[in-house]
């Protein structure tokens, strides 16, 4: 069986990926599953991976790719929750930018009926991510002041919609002054990132900071007792889709360290994650999944590039001219 | 109206602080309440304070006191909630080492009929921090492993029944086998810090700590992921009574500072507070307070000092002799 997939073999620009092709066995593992997949879906930590910038990244040349959907060609002798013909998405620890893949059952999801296999391969990634933000550290309740400040990006719209189904009062911050319509489509309030920092929203219960650096100082200042920030991102390091040692020097120096009396004087919480090491979690991490099956919420899927071009998407995504996802299609 | 008081006029030892007396007016502001002072709570952060440490304090002379309980003398004209005689319990934003005090109402709550007086001397600080610690930053749930490494103190007690009220997985700690005991009469699981740093209990979801210093970095290292860990004191800086400028500098250097990208790699979240601080966020903490008068939690009052004898009610604190609460009687 052929299996095309695009591997990371040099650090460097999106140029340097490329689509290949090789024989994959259809032997398969009782507890595993076989997809042949439609589309996959494009991180930013995928982008981070191909700058050399991602310490948790395998060893090159590897392929990248946290996430994808399409159609369940074979299942191991063990599955019995999906059959031959079931519409799919699927979350992975790297290995997703491929046209087949195989895996253990527990990370192969049924496509709710609600969402199309777009919408399926935009999901998992950001559905987890939103998760762990919202509801592991922030725990947010009714009411709470909730600042999302990559509110167009695929965990903005997850988180605006999940804050938006607990009732808070949400703020969304974007780039772009045309974008906000899309931020207030989700329920929330919307502001540029400059009307932000020139103006005095403060009393935030919990901020999603998706970029260190100097923002994350800016942001923790607006927080209120007991609020809480956390970094799920590095997202001022890149760009224009390059990378630079003095880039990310000075992100080094710009994010703070916040000593303990700090915070207990001003009576903060700090905290930042990475989504992937929850994979060692298996009982949280299948818990999860499980739930997919039923999420209530939709990613906006902004553009399909065709796997052929997948440096264009990655271009796309890195140059932040995407709203909400960025996915290849096989 | 005479009133005996106790104030901090030296920075020193608990010898320093005597009773005194002066001439208190009679005249009310339309929202205050003039109490007739049974018994004042002894907190922590008075010794600090006394010993010059607190940075938040009142210029010297002033006098402490975060609580105190007594029975209703006069109220203002405006206030109709609470009448001559009844018992109540009082936050103060310090001056309640006193045998008379006015307050302003919302400050005022009528005691539950399950407290003692002695009980109610001993719960608005307590109470105040246990919420903010519990429900505020970690937002305990159902099932959560919880460390409380204070266990045996006002503060420790309160949180053993909090978290035991929402059905987390508590752990105790102490410094003496003996108390374990009445560790475990809370519900919770008990263990010696000796124990707990030789053994492998791990994968807190919160983690209450009270010393800073080298211990809250070896606490920090058992949380799992989404993990949290909140800093209410630092109970290392003060040993028998005395606290060196060594001591105070060996603190500040086995305390922590997290960078964020570690924080980041490791999923987890640092915080303190300072419970004084949210007296500013008047209505907060007027809900907080009014919960108060339903408190289902009762306050264990290890000791009471006569007023004359504060200073061994101090060391008594200070040498951490005691499980539970220290109160002065007037």
């Amino acid at each position: 069986m052929e299996q095309r997939f695009i591997e990371i073999q040099e650090y460097g620009p999106a140029e340097t990926l490329k689509v290949a092709t090789k024989e994959l066995s259809a032997d398969l593992k009782a507890d595993e599953v076989l997809i042949d997949v439609k589309f996959s879906g494009i991180n930013f930590a995928d982008i981070y991976m191909r700058l050399g910038m991602y310490k948790d990244a395998p060893p090159k040349p590897f392929v990248p790719g946290y996430e994808c959907s399409g159609i369940v060609l074979a299942v191991g002798s063990d599955v019995t929750r999906l059959q031959v013909g079931d519409k799919v998405m699927a979350g992975s620890v790297f290995g997703s930018y491929v046209s087949k893949i195989k895996l253990p059952s527990f990370q192969v999801l049924k496509l709710p009926e609600h969402l199309t296999l777009e919408q399926g391969a935009a999901t998992p990634v950001n559905y987890l991510t939103s998760y762990i933000a919202l509801h592991e550290f922030a725990r947010i309740r009714k009411g709470d002041k909730v600042l999302i400040d990559c509110a167009t990006g695929g965990v903005g719209v997850f988180c605006l919609q999940m804050a938006f189904e607990v009732g808070c009062e949400t703020i969304g911050l974007t780039t772009s002054a045309h974008k906000k319509e899309f931020i207030e489509s989700y329920g929330a309030r919307a502001m540029t990132h400059d009307e932000f920092y020139a103006g005095q929203e403060k009393n935030f219960d919990f901020i999603l900071n998706s970029s260190a650096g100097k923002a994350f100082r800016l942001q923790y200042h607006r927080l209120g007792m007991s609020g809480k920030i956390t970094c799920i991102g590095m997202g001022q390091s890149v760009k224009d889709g390059k990378s630079s040692l003095v880039d990310k020097l000075k992100l080094l120096f710009q994010t703070p360290w916040y000593p303990l009396f700090q915070l207990m004087m001003q009576s903060k919480a700090v905290s930042g994650f990475n989504a992937l090491n929850y994979f060692d979690e298996k009982e949280w991490m299948e818990k999860r999944l499980l739930e997919l099956e039923k999420c209530p919420y939709k990613a906006y899927v902004d553009k399909i590039f065709p796997a052929d071009e997948v440096a264009s998407a990655h271009a796309h995504l890195e140059q932040k001219k995407a709203k909400g996802k960025v996915l290849i299609s096989w």
